[in-house]
């Protein structure tokens, strides 16, 4: 087993340590993707970045609809990779979305988001993780602050920080329909959650996550660090987050009548693939993390009006 | 009894009527108020207005230190009046403050604050209800949608809609830290709520309220009204927010490390004395409804410093 460079749930006391990794990991093979120094030094310096409106209205009508169409088909199935809402047949979230030879294969492979990828990373990437998530109005939950990288690392065995998510939203983010929040400057900071890891625990933790969860004094340092400051993810459709592995995040509920959902992609760095877990527990599942005929991601061109045209109803 | 202008819980559908009573109440008498013909513009137009800092950092940190005093005084007191948390020994509100014969009932009288309400609502003013409120950080939870006046409507036997909220904030409310969120104009339009009054619900509804829960297409259609806005009582500490008592309001969770507390008074017209309940049921307790020897308030021009030098510890 590699070396456990982020112990985390080993029984012991919450700690803070050093982040050991990059942030952005420069590489002149890689520097002529589409973020300017500027983004990278905003990417380094908070852990986030986003874009207003990546995708134009267009697309986002477009993706909405391909939403839409893969929820329904959905709908039915009973299968892990399907999150409902506690006590209903409504869906919340589908994984694995980027290997469904169709519209959502097309978009992990564009490279507006792709080469920021790319470029951040310093390497070629694939998909570790793929879904689209849609979160109600008035009922939609909160969900509690955490790393993701923690859970990556501890449950699915990734070695480093390196990998990145890509948030595409598909509907307007507005303060009170519960933005995603991020705090500054968190990625530079490892919280070693207290706890063990609880067999099959995301068979639950994707509802609600029990294991891995910071402790206040180490969330109130972390904000602390940034100077008292949490930002939100609030923009218009077709804006796209990238947040770092390793970025605090979490959102309130949504009371609001307005729905939101995004399609999310993690891209890791084909130079950091999946190791053991380090909890020393079995792999989780395939559509929760990548392991099986992992290929680097060629990149793709087309323009999403056009690929739309050609897919087989 | 009075005639029920405002029915709701009658066992019928959901629906919503106009308000039938004026939202300035524009008395001469009452007209040299500290609040400007812009002012009461607004305050008709959102049904809210906010000020900055009303109250300044050192009696701001006065009310914080005597808040803490009365949480406290009542930690081991185990009454109505004094809610808890779920599950825990932390207090979140102490009701009935004003009738403290110290700090609290000297503020409940200050003119700043009572002239204000004097001149909404055209009119002298008692205090139906008051309490403090604390909301830790990291587990706020969520209050969902409601008008008040729906509740002492129905729960409580108020005739008009001729009261007005006051909230003191305490602490800075943040986007991210759950403020109250507001639809403006919503006090205009009265939601008919479906379902009855369980017995005794003020003992669940002050933890999550059940009955009077306005449906989602009456919130939809408050907030199309709105042109879909959705406001927020953001501000520094010090800062009152006077509502409407029909006002459509709620917050959402608070994960963020800041707790929130606020002072509340509701001030109702002298004429518009609580009645008997129109739901049918008991009157709910003193501490929730007062109707005990009603009497006008004389505002008091005390500055708060020198009177808490007075208070006898």
């Amino acid at each position: 087993m590699a070396v456990d460079l982020y112990p985390s749930r080993k029984g012991q006391e919450s700690r803070i340590i050093r982040r050991q990794d990059p942030v952005v990991h420069r590489n002149p093979e890689f520097s002529d993707g589409p973020l300017s120094d500027r983004d990278l030094q905003q990417f380094e310096q908070n852990g986030y970045l986003m874009f207003e409106k990546l995708f134009n209205d267009d697309e986002v009508s477009i993706m909405k609809s391909e939403l839409q169409r893969t929820m329904d088909g959905n709908r039915d199935r009973e299968a892990d990779d399907v999150i409902k809402e506690p006590g209903s047949n409504e869906i919340r979230s589908v994984f694995e979305i980027h290997k469904d030879s169709g519209f959502f294969q097309a978009l992990s492979k564009n490279e507006r988001i792709v080469k920021a990828a790319q470029q951040l990373l310093g390497s070629q990437v694939y998909i570790t993780q793929s879904r689209i998530n849609f979160k109600p109005g008035f009922k939609g939950k909160e969900f509690y602050w955490h790393s993701d990288y923690e859970t990556w690392h501890v449950e699915d065995g990734m070695p480093n920080m390196r990998a990145v998510s890509c948030s595409i939203i598909l509907t307007d983010n507005y303060e009170y329909n519960g933005p995603l929040m991020l705090i500054p400057g968190s990625h530079k900071w490892y919280v070693c959650c207290p706890g063990e890891t609880p067999k099959d625990n995301y068979k639950s933790s994707l509802q609600k996550q029990e294991s891995g969860v910071p402790d206040n004094d180490s969330m109130r340092w972390l904000v602390d660090q940034a100077d008292g400051r949490i930002d939100r993810a609030t923009g218009p459709a077709g804006s796209v987050l990238f947040f770092e592995c390793n970025t605090m995040h979490g959102s309130a509920g949504n009371i609001s009548p307005y729905p939101r959902s995004n399609v999310f992609f993690v891209f890791n760095s084909i130079e950091n693939k999946l190791t053991d877990p380090f909890s020393g527990q079995s792999p989780r599942p395939e559509f929760l993390a990548n392991r099986d005929n992992v290929q680097p991601i060629i990149p793709n061109k087309d323009r999403l009006q056009n690929f739309t045209n050609r897919i087989k109803r």
